[in-house]
This record gives structure tokens, sequence and C-alpha cells, in this order.
């Protein structure tokens, strides 16, 4: 039957464009939900978070996406957001612009349709430790028995 | 009950990195079709628009992002699309294909599940004034009693 | 009748930022499934493609795009991921992720809502020809008579 269920994930972050794989959590929201075709969207709640994909080994964890970014949009930089506010996350703010804070996901046959080496991410680059919510809502058919 | 409903929002917009807090517009489209639980997807039409989240105020909004995108993708650059068609707008193209046309929103409760800083935008980056279309299109049970 | 429907498009590419317009094959999938409102998802499957919108001309297809890239993130710098993997893709996987992988465009009387001179667009960053997979995931109401 169609429907649509919506779920919010926690985490616990550390800021710094802290990377982190949530397609576990994402294929077990489906799981859970029962959810065999349709749309999955992943939804990054606050302005400085982001999600998107990538293939999650280290190099491109935890130097090269950090490197890219400290080159174009540097943490110290004085933006006026920071000036304005007395705040440090200019940058955050700005790179979770760029990189956008939604995506929508293929569910077939029980399971995300992804590239092998393709993971669903959420990125925290805050310039500090926060506790954060990502939504994932799923819209089309379930394997409801009940 | 479960249904899809599209609504299109008109904006007179500046152009040169204008950004447009589009939520209460977006948050009024569902509540007048009684959307209760679903997704919200967010379109800008036409090719140097964008769609993304900020947060709303004045540094990020009237500077910041401007200022980042005049050191990467400057408007007055002979880009190789001004060239060819006598355009001054290659800039914005570039700025467009970058930001991302489109975003989905989760709604849960009749209420956008947005972080608390956290706005929905549109951003013009062309070089002139314009009339701009949006399209608000809404997927997932709507609370009618009719 | 509301529905949920997935096709999945394969393509040849060519690497080294080869844009492809998806427009033609999209709206062929909403008229073959004859959906008539709702959201078209379209998805890369792969760490080194990307979703975008563009007006699918020479100029910025062919160079402004690529040369934007190869300021900010070159294909021949010693990334992270090249050196731990012997890969020569690093940059093609940050494109990617700076890119994204989804987008959803909206559907109304069976029509794409895009702008006039707004194309749907595959982007393969990889470095080498490939066979590529897109899913367009359809979901809202159906014209089906069947």
């Amino acid at each position: 039957m169609l429907d649509v269920q919506t779920r919010i994930l926690e985490l616990s972050t550390e800021g710094h464009t802290h990377i982190i794989d949530l397609t576990a959590a994402v294929q077990e929201a489906i799981k859970s939900a029962q959810l065999e075709e349709g749309m999955v969207g992943v939804f990054a709640m606050g302005s400085t978070g982001a999600i998107s994909t990538l293939e999650y080994e280290p190099g491109l964890v935890n130097y090269d996406i950090e490197a890219i970014w400290e080159k174009w949009v540097p943490y110290g930089r004085p933006y006026r957001h920071n000036q304005t506010w007395g705040d440090d996350n200019g940058a955050a703010h700005i790179r979770s612009f760029l990189t956008g804070t939604s995506a929508v996901f293929p569910c077939a046959g029980g399971r995300l349709l992804l590239g092998t080496w393709q993971q669903i991410v959420f990125v925290d680059y805050d310039t500090r430790p926060r506790r954060r919510k990502v939504v994932v809502q799923m819209i089309g058919r379930f394997s409801k028995n009940a």
C-alpha cells in the first residue's frame, strides 16, 4: 500500500567537516518501515550541516574534502556573519549552502539503489561538537501485512 | 488521504546573487493545501536561479555568499557562454549549476521540519531584474475533510 | 491513480566532465509511465557522477564548467584518495560530492516544469569511459486506463 513514513536520526558530531556515513541507518529505516519501492528524502536540520554522497574512504573523508574547502571557504576569514554575530562559523554556513542540505534516494526491491562505492553522508561543518537531527522521509509502496 | 498538489510561486528578483527567503511562502502552501505529512519539492524554473537553505541574516545574505562566488566564479570573466551568445551572465549559469535548482523538504504535523536558524532560499544569479517562477510540489498525506 | 514507478537509464560516458542532456529521456519515461502530476527523482548511481540542471549550449557544456573545476579541483593534484588507492580520480569524487548526485523535478499536465533554457544533465567526472546507470523514479498521479 502507498504511504508516507518519517523518521528522525540523532547524531553526535564533532564539527570541522566531520563526515558521517548514514547509509546503514537509512537502509535500516527502510527495512523497519518495510518500504518496498519509493523515494527516500534525507534532510539535514540546521544551517551548518549538509547531505551528499561520497565514497566513504579515509583519504576523501579525513583529508581531501576539508582541504578543498580550506582553499575556497577557509574557517579563519573575517566573514561578515562572524563580525555581525560575534560568531566563528561563517564558513560553515557558506559550505552548507553550497553543498546542500537535502537529497533524495531511490529505493526498489526494499533496497537503496546506490553505486557500489557510493555512501550517503551527513557533513557537519560547524566549529564545535553538536547533537544533530537528520530527517529520513520515505514515500511509496510499503509491504505492510499488518 | 494521499495526494499530490502543485503550486507556482512568482517572484520579482534583482539578480546579482539576490537571495530571497521562501520559507513563509512554502509553509503557506502547505497550510492552504492541508498537507499533514510528506515531501515538499521546491524547484527553480530557469538556469540562472537556485534553491538551497541558509540562515537568513544580512551578513550571509548581503555579503558573504556573493563574496565567495566573486572569488570563484566572478561575473566579469570572458566565459565562452558570453562570447558565444553576446551574453553577460555566464557566471550566473555556472553558479546555478553548482548550487542546484531543486531541494526536497520534509513536512510532518503540518509543519516544515527545518532547523531553528534554517530558511529555504531562492537565489537569483542573473545579471538583471526578472520575474521568476518557483514550483512547490507537495506529496503525501493531506488532512482534507472535503 | 497514485503510484510509484522506477526506470533505469543506461549511458555511455567519456569522463573528464562529460555533460549529457537527460531531458528527453526523462520526459520519455514520464510519457511511457503516463505520469500526470508528481515528483520525478533523478539519481546518479556512482560516486564520480552528478545530476544538476544547465542551459545545454556548447560554451557551458564544453568549456566553462570544466574550466571552473580545473581552477578549483584540478584533476592533476596529489589528492590523498589517489595516493591511498593508486587512483587518479580523486578530483572526480570531490566534484561529484560538491555538485550532488540527486535532484527532483516537478511534473504537471504530463510535462516537466523546466525553464525554457533549462536542461536536466548528468555529468561524468571520472577519468575514463564508463557505462553509467541513472535512476528515474516517478511518484504521483498516473493516468493509467489499464
